[in-house]
């Protein structure tokens, strides 16, 4: 079996490693589909890891992915053979504290695929072939392409930062940098019922991504801020920012955006910022982080697959598993690429 | 009649300011009792203000304080000649966008006494006589002592900061910072029903009262910083934080000894401040700001006034209005003066 | 002008009215367009009210409708003669204890258009001109069809309700009674983000326009009720119920139906009704009123003119106003009629 | 081993039962103490049972108890021989769905003590000696009455109803019924900062404990309703009303007194009642039950062993287990008696 492994900085190869085998009982085995690179790969290809988080051993990358059933093991229901799923990438232990007072995604003792954070570490999913529990496995129907499959995940994500935003229904929205999640981020906002939502992003080239998935409104901070101007009049405007940028001038400016009593949820991450602390005082702003997801994977997976999103406007490359080294190079690029995805049947090197 | 008016840093002046005569419809006379030295006081003082509020012309300082119903304007009702009542230094305009949508501390054209954020700017409370309207003299009760209705405002603070908290009962809280706001958070954590409350504080001296006020557990990081160590565990122990110092270094503290999913509640104000952002977002923690107060004006006199609240050990010293220099010195120093009041019936001079 | 005018049951009356003239300062001058006819109006039709509101004296019925302006009164801004807008019947005094606490649909002094709650009764809109404080008249573009932009009160009504629903993102959510209000609670609902929305009716004819509207699963319980069966499961299965029957059966069903701590969000009015209340107890239930709306005015006609809604599904018959009896009678017939609207130009008589 | 049986309606008695041994691995042994008669205890022994729950077989009867650790078994912690402990009635599975999304109250498996619910029941704690897992035991420290641990059950439920109403700090409440739920309801709401409480029931002589506990009012409505005037004002005046008589003639009251938007909490229990849906509608009230409890049985021993509520008041009567007929006798008499305690360590019987 091939797979995607981080040695360290700039050091990615495609190798193979043994073939996970059967099934054991409860679990199933999946051909691999798709898998986009997400921040958290580059940072593992350009760095080694960020902050604390380092590579300390080979790792397979990738937490993104779509898979096709291959097999069942033991006790499995609720799933068939050439079934398209959508893959989860994480496994709270349901038993710490926080599982039990359902604050999965808190868990003391996650297992989360292609993530450092423990050691030693969780082997990610850009492989071929993958066996995890049925649990993990999201059916998504046939008809769904195995493309946006792979987007349940960061979608996952947004969700739930739509869910730490409570409700949106009306609200003025704003979309602090249009990366993939932010992008998705909108789109999340949007189906919430947001009533108008600006995207901005000192880039100018994600913008457009950001209007199709369903921004009114886009800023190029690079070329002219005084778009900003009207949504921070008379203390502020927007109802909600979603600050997914982690940059700190970004913070900056989503607390001279938001109302009194308005809410900014982080999702970016990022290190230590200078904050406006009498700002966020005085104007009793709430702000909230958002970390992963729990319950909303599900939920990205059924959106995605019943139509209820259309997130292809996030994908703007394609590539063969077998040029890794090119996609995330492309990937790292943010006035060419949008979300990168690997074909994981497909191991063609370049020519 | 007398007044003690703010001229600029350390030039704080008795002067004879014209009486404010007979109260007009709606409005009351009323003779001022005690009023209690604040913080922002203090930066006028020392400092001339704080951040981008400066005294730019002579202002007379106060909006902690209570008086004595001495003559009622046409049509007022509810008061009587005698009543001693907590004066509410806020008067919103109940007209513009917030007033309207119920958040009247966030009121456009807000008038609040003893403060330089306006210009002209609004003169405040430690004086003879005042008139006001009517609805801002609180009445409470024959029986109450005139410090402890002077303690409504600077407790309504607290209570509004309580109110931002979200429930509090059964909940663990640190308090951070044990100033009069501090302790009075202790009070309103305590009220609101707080099953532990740990009360920290770089200095010693205030922890003893913040521990009359309520609290159940004290740390005076200034001597040894062990006692936080089981407030950190397992990503945080804490459900509920009140951070009243605005110290930098007390936000990252609040952010460590909170769990995931808790709230934070920024009272206390201060400049830019380096937050750790990554943790935030990794535990979403819900931090809000909580600015003044509102409809809890009103509460924090009921409380004191039906002794539902014992704030009495907050008051460390009270001194004759005619000695105002000596005693905003003493207020300054934290290792003595905890809440310093004026009375302000007496102004004869130190000797 | 002529006009629609209850007199009481079954006598209603098309007849000539004065014209209102030129709008004051701060009204605008209006042209009706469309008007819909509302269950309220039905009452006033068939019974001359419902409850303990009876019509008193001959009433100008009408309370969904848009006009195109006419005429602006002085210091009118916003607006500008030919705009086709949605018209709020509803205005809040402003200044009473729920306005000022930004709960204005509870309004002790509520003017509403078309209602006899009041003596001497508030005109409706059914007529040909109308004139209106400028802030009752909402502009929703001039390619909206003034049908839909009719719909902007009812479907007001509706996302209210989705408010008191609390977040609807990723949620199951179960209509019961497929009138108007019940298929815009579904179109709210899937605009809100619901995951899934199951409508179930007595009679089956208006299930197709609740499909339309964005039901996934539809039960005529008229036929079988074995549908409910699922959503019963395990304590109930329905996250949020909106009920919009009124119907007493039906609020045992949705409290069969909701899960434990699930929200159920009475829409529909009615006489006394048997409630179990052990259920609601036993499973935590949340059971909210929503009555009329407040901003949702304003987001409803946003939506409209934005198509973020497709609404057109509802409107099942025009008549012109002259045909008001024959319109009113069609809209009483459930299996046939879905939303009747008034042509309010078109005041030919049937021949 | 002593313990008091229920075989049917009016047939009670005092039987040996085997002993129940040494604790297993993670339980402990316990000499019961104090155990209070409750409202469902009394609907055994007069009625065999209450709505679908019947008694199928003779059951020990008693859930509010406390006792004396006796013996450990292996690999308990945090307990040791001879501490007073509040005895947990309730065990659900931490496995279900429900316990799995923090809702252990709604737990698909509970096994809850002295319960009829499930067959074969589960037995009570009105007994000499009873074996626990050790979770179940909860210490209260050496200076608690073994009576007010014996409270911690009720007071529980409470807590958790206190918790169900949200914020109640500078809340007007109203409580409805004054039996031992609704006194400690009282006391819930006073020890969560509730600014003024109402407390009314169709006996007079409850008031006074009520008082006790914390009511700042009472109004006895066999005497006199014409209290209850001035809280149904204006669309009504109290903030949130906690109706623990379950009587049908009592909720429509609650409905009428709760203000727009503000909430009921429905503790008590009863068969159907016929409720005024369009008063919920037109005021948006939130009607929500409360069933039980889960985290708050810990708090509430904390608060009791801790000083912060003083629950004495309540304990009206405490008697010889042996006398256990002519206890529930009395307690059945609620001119007489509040909350009837038996001692379990006397089992004399009366002469």
């Amino acid at each position: 079996m091939k797979a995607i492994v981080a040695y360290g900085p700039h050091d990615l190869r495609i190798e193979e490693r043994p073939d996970p085998g059967a099934p054991g009982a409860g679990e199933v085995r999946l051909r691999v589909q798709s898998g986009g690179i997400c921040g958290s790969d580059l940072h593992y290809y350009h760095h080694g890891g960020f902050g604390t988080i380092r590579i300390k051993e080979p790792m397979i990358l990738g937490h993104e992915a779509s898979g096709i059933v291959e097999e069942l093991g033991a006790g499995v229901s609720g799933l068939a053979i050439g079934d398209r799923v959508a893959i989860n990438p994480s496994r709270p232990c349901e038993n710490c504290e926080y599982c039990r007072r359902d604050m999965r995604n808190h868990c003391l003792d996650m297992v989360f695929s292609g993530s450092a954070m423990r050691f030693p570490h969780v082997e990610g999913m850009f492989r071929e072939v993958l066996v995890v529990p049925a649990a993990q496995a999201v059916p998504v129907g046939a008809a769904t392409d195995t493309g946006l499959a792979a987007l349940a995940e960061p979608f996952a994500v947004c969700l739930h930062a739509a869910r730490q935003a409570g409700p949106l229904l009306g609200a003025s929205v704003l979309v602090s940098g249009c990366g993939p999640i932010g992008c998705l981020a909108v789109a999340a906002a949007r189906r919430a019922g947001a009533a108008h939502i600006t995207a901005c992003d000192v880039v100018g080239e994600p913008l457009e991504t950001a209007r199709k998935l369903g921004a009114d409104t886009v800023i190029d901070l690079g070329s002219d801020r005084s778009g900003l101007d009207a949504l921070k009049a008379d203390k502020g405007r927007i109802d909600v920012v979603f600050e997914c940028s982690g940059n700190p001038a970004a913070v900056t400016t989503a607390v001279e955006c938001v109302r009194p009593r308005g809410r900014l949820v982080a999702v970016g991450n990022g290190g230590p910022v200078e904050f406006p602390l009498a700002s966020l005082v005085a104007k009793e702003i709430e702000m909230v982080g958002s970390f992963r997801f729990d319950t909303e994977f599900a939920l990205a997976a059924d959106l995605v697959a019943r139509h209820l999103v259309d997130l292809a406007p996030l994908i703007s490359h394609r590539m063969p598993a077998g040029r890794a080294v090119e996609a995330f190079d492309l990937a790292s690029d943010r006035s060419q690429a949008m979300k990168v995805q690997l074909d994981l049947t497909d191991w063609t090197a370049a020519t």
